[in-house]
């Protein structure tokens, strides 16, 4: 009663499931609430590219603009490839979808996986970025980076378990916020040098030719770092839904004005950073984008804004996983590729045991790796891009099944991205493998066994279970055993109900010794309920395991269709606090006798006053 | 039963109640076990004292020795008293039982609050104090006194549920060890101070009136800080029965020989600190024991043989209230004074509920402490005090009652120790009162209130159970209701079972829609197993609201006396990780009826094959 106030307090009033048909969006609103993962990248990408840059020294940094070019051609491609993602799945298709129904439900529990993966990852990611955007304007509080970062994800993890309908319309206004402030960064950073302002330091250059000191290695790092600035993409794709008629056509168009936006963003901010000569701080204590902050503007307020603004729409990128995370798996759980529970909705329609687990996920990757956005970003990125993989070669396959009009070309659109997204994989999986992407490259395959294991267990039980409706009922008989401490208001009451279901019962009770043993017999024989008493005499000074001693007798003594019935009692209490004082030895009975034995346990209540 | 195997391996096998009866012990044996607590007292009374005085100046170091006298006196007049204790309670009178016996439940339960207290305390005290050893001969584990402090706690906690059986002869030879070597410290020192060695710096004198600097409130405070030396000496007495024919005789001579060893050593080492002008480390890196001990050997191995005793037989004092607290609390559970859980043994026979509170709570005070002995001894001894005081003055009342042969010496000797022990209390609790004796000044009437409110419960409880036999049974009947979420093996075995209890039955369905519905009345009238299947339609995404209606109604239909039973099935699984795959809905059914409705519910087993 009382944690259904809190419940009620914390949560708000349980949703009706016509309540789950939320309003579809219009497309200034979708934008925002789907482009936040994609956009917020922009506050460690060009950073993660300089980073590399930076390991064979400075005279590398205008490679940057290269690197960047490749990853804004990238961008284009993917947004070419989804566009037709969004067409041939309207009903919103994710990787794990496209990839089950055209390629099979090994791959698409592959790509299930590796999303739930980078899910995750885009989390831990998100919110030490976001901390880290907080503690560039404020260092003082950067000794405090993990404990910041684990009260915002409990604090989404709030948000969410209360319901996503209230997100809508507060969710846009960071976004539309954080695009403001990078067009203004950008522009002021392109007006400084075009007009060579005082700050410039040097002349932004496109390398023709690679000197020594650079290898490919160093240069595929950089741009498999600078991948980061990618993931998120697909989130449009999977919300086709939840846009307003005709949302196929307005999922495209926010699609191509995510990619504009993001090539803009993006590639400016790199050029910027490179006309103000930023420094990588390796360090972790001041990121590339809150330098190029201060240099444009001077530590005012624009300043404090943008800081702010990246804050926030990190946070709000790894609200979108708090979103996708207990979606996919709860759709995988509907497939029977995940643990059942993770498909029941909750009071307010959430997917709680979903959100729960991505809070506890990446609260332990935000301890283990201590917040720090370096150490996570190898990790990342990995499992994006073998589901984007995965999609475009399922799509590849249903154009040529289905050979409609124009399937050449649709076709060599998503043949072009599936290999250009898995030479990313490789690429990725080899040039970070030492720096942690080894995790994410052994445990995929360790999850995929896992939930293989999973579906199979729960198909042998759909098999277990299948009844044969014309075979009739087994008849069974049941013998009722009442543990008794004494003779007491709660046997008495215990036996009374017994008795309302057979006439086979025996009361069953534990002596120390001879002597504690003759007394209950004769008290009992005085008292006579109609029962008859069993009294074993033991040398433990436990009841459990003459209880079972007894429960081996009985089976032996009856047949398979007779089922024993034990009855438990319980006291219900009036004070929370008053249910410590009882029922201890009670529970644990019930838990041994439902572990140890093919017996039906009851729990029967008695109600305390006070 | 995985479980099971890991708790006999842990454990060991459980253990007949017959086991319990321990071998007498002979007092060589009875010595050291009964009064490790008293004896290492000596590892942080000088210290404490020294601690005090050092905050007026060095030259108030000499007064050391009238308060370490005081303190002496202190433990003649008690070993003088509790010689009574035991010949009036050779039962074994702990503080608990002389109080309740002589002077009514209510200073009863104070005796025992004070002492569940102060057992907390002692571990507290005595761990801390056992790592600061440690750490004075190893100073790098300085920094991980607080997880060493756990570990040695978490060991006893082990140690203790795995039974008291095997202590005995292994906990002997740490304090003959730490007795060895104290009384080697205190004849080497006294030989240094009489043959004028080197490191004598300073003749000891006793001090014949008070320098201005030094108040009496100081002296005081010296003298309560020395008090924590006296703790311990009434293990003896609650111990009565353990030891060998004549036991009283025997537990009176073993007080007697433990007050005049705890003279000499306590104090030999603070005349010998003395000579050895040592003075106090404020900062609590080294002991000031340690710092005889090195000055007076060197710090070679006899050095570390009396860091080590004196570790080890601090926590042996440590493990003395691992003995005491679980049995205190068991006699309190047994007098309804304490949670009725605390009275159980284990399958080792031990009271696992108050070991492990034991081993929580004191854990919980090294984590708050830091695990710093000087911010602990301020709490500590005011519970003892009080105790002491408590038992006294029913002895007292007990000898004015019966006034038998010799009760005017006795009546005067324990009236003596009654009010010296309440002066303690009283010089204690103001001295110390802003250091943190006001926590214990507080907790112990909270607590004192709290185990009066659970000894009403249970009166309460008690009351409601009682049975007038002769009242015939009250008849009952029963409704048997079964939650289904479709038709298959499980629903056939729980419908087959469920016939035999009552033909009253009713399956009971939530579908989402009407159609949904509609699907499965037809399948449940094609199968027609001979039950009423309900159905109701609900806009709630959970089956748990409507099934609550559902009883409300059937409430409403039938009279109190019919009985509701919920039928909930519960898939026993082969592999102990598919637990987690099933029931947790189940699970959630359970717990919202048994806290909200007036039903039996019984848990019906399903086996799983694989």
């Amino acid at each position: 009663m009382t944690t259904n106030a809190l419940r009620r307090l914390f949560l708000g009033r349980p949703l009706k499931s016509s309540e789950a048909e939320a309003e579809k969006m219009p497309m200034w609103k979708a934008l925002p609430i789907l482009s936040s993962d994609a956009l917020s990248s922009v506050a460690y990408g060009t950073e993660q590219i300089l980073l590399e840059l930076a390991t064979v020294g400075a005279f590398a940094f205008s490679f940057s603009l290269p690197v960047a070019l490749a990853i804004i051609l990238l961008i284009g491609t993917l947004i070419l490839s989804y566009r037709q993602v969004i067409e041939a799945y309207p009903q919103g298709g994710g990787a794990y979808m496209v990839a089950k129904e055209n390629l099979g439900m090994t791959w698409g529990r592959l790509a299930g996986v590796s999303l739930l993966i980078d899910y995750t990852l885009t989390v831990a990611v998100s919110i030490s970025a976001g901390v880290l955007a907080l503690t560039s304007a404020y260092p003082a509080l950067a000794p405090d980076v993990v404990p910041i970062g684990i009260i915002f994800i409990w604090f989404m993890v709030w948000m969410n378990l209360r319901g996503t309908s209230e997100s809508g319309s507060v969710f846009a206004l960071p976004t539309y916020l954080f695009i403001f402030c990078m067009l203004s960064l950008v522009g002021k950073g392109l007006f400084d040098w075009i007009t060579g302002a005082s700050d410039i330091n040097q002349a932004v250059t496109f390398p023709t030719a690679i000197p020594t000191g650079l290898t490919w290695f160093v240069l595929l790092k950089a741009f498999s770092s600078g991948c980061s600035a990618v993931t998120g993409i697909e989130a449009i794709s999977n919300a086709v839904p939840h846009f307003r008629t005709p949302s196929a056509q307005n999922a495209k168009r926010t699609m191509v004005t995510l990619g504009l936006l993001l090539a803009v963003i993006f590639g400016g901010v790199t050029v910027v950073a490179l006309a103000y000569n930023i420094q990588p701080d390796p360090t972790g204590t001041s990121t590339v984008l809150s330098m190029v902050a201060q240099t444009a503007f001077g530590r005012g307020g624009m300043y404090l804004l943008i800081q702010l603004s990246t804050m926030l729409i990190l946070i709000l990128a790894a609200n979108t996983s708090f979103n996708g995370f207990p979606i996919l798996s709860s759709i995988m759980a509907q497939d029977k590729n995940f643990p059942r529970m993770f498909s029941n909705r909750g009071d307010r329609l959430a997917f709680n045991y979903g959100i729960i687990t991505l809070g506890l996920l990446s609260t332990g990757l935000i301890i283990i790796f201590q917040g720090q956005t370096d150490l996570l970003i190898p990790l990342y990125a990995i499992g994006v891009f073998l589901s984007f993989t995965l999609s475009q070669v399922g799509l590849v396959l249903k154009w040529y099944r289905e050979r409609n009009h124009n399937w050449v070309k649709k076709l060599i659109i998503n043949g072009f991205g599936a290999l250009v997204t898995f030479v990313v994989v490789i690429i990725f999986s080899i040039t970070k493998f030492t720096e942690g992407a080894w995790l994410v490259v052994i445990l995929t395959p360790v999850l995929l066994y896992v939930i293989t294991k999973i579906s199979k267990h729960y198909e042998n039980v759909a098999k277990q279970l299948k009844l044969d409706m014309d075979q009739p009922l087994v008849k069974k008989e049941t013998v009722v055993i009442i543990p008794v401490a004494g003779i007491h208001q709660v046997v008495a009451s215990t036996i009374a109900y017994a008795k309302t279901l057979t006439p086979n019962i025996a009361a069953f009770y534990v002596a120390f010794s001879e002597e504690e043993a003759k007394k209950m017999e004769e008290k009992w024989e005085q008292w006579d309920p109609g029962v008859r008493l069993v009294v074993f005499v033991s040398r433990y000074r436990t009841i459990s395991r003459p209880l079972l001693e007894f429960i081996d007798r009985i089976d032996n003594h009856y047949d398979k269709n007779h089922v024993i019935t034990v009855l438990l009692p319980q006291f219900i209490t009036h004070k929370w606090w008053h249910k410590l004082l009882h029922n201890q030895s009670a529970l644990r009975i019930r838990s041994l006798l439902l572990a140890r034995k093919d017996v039906v346990v009851a729990t029967v209540p008695f109600h305390l006053q006070d």
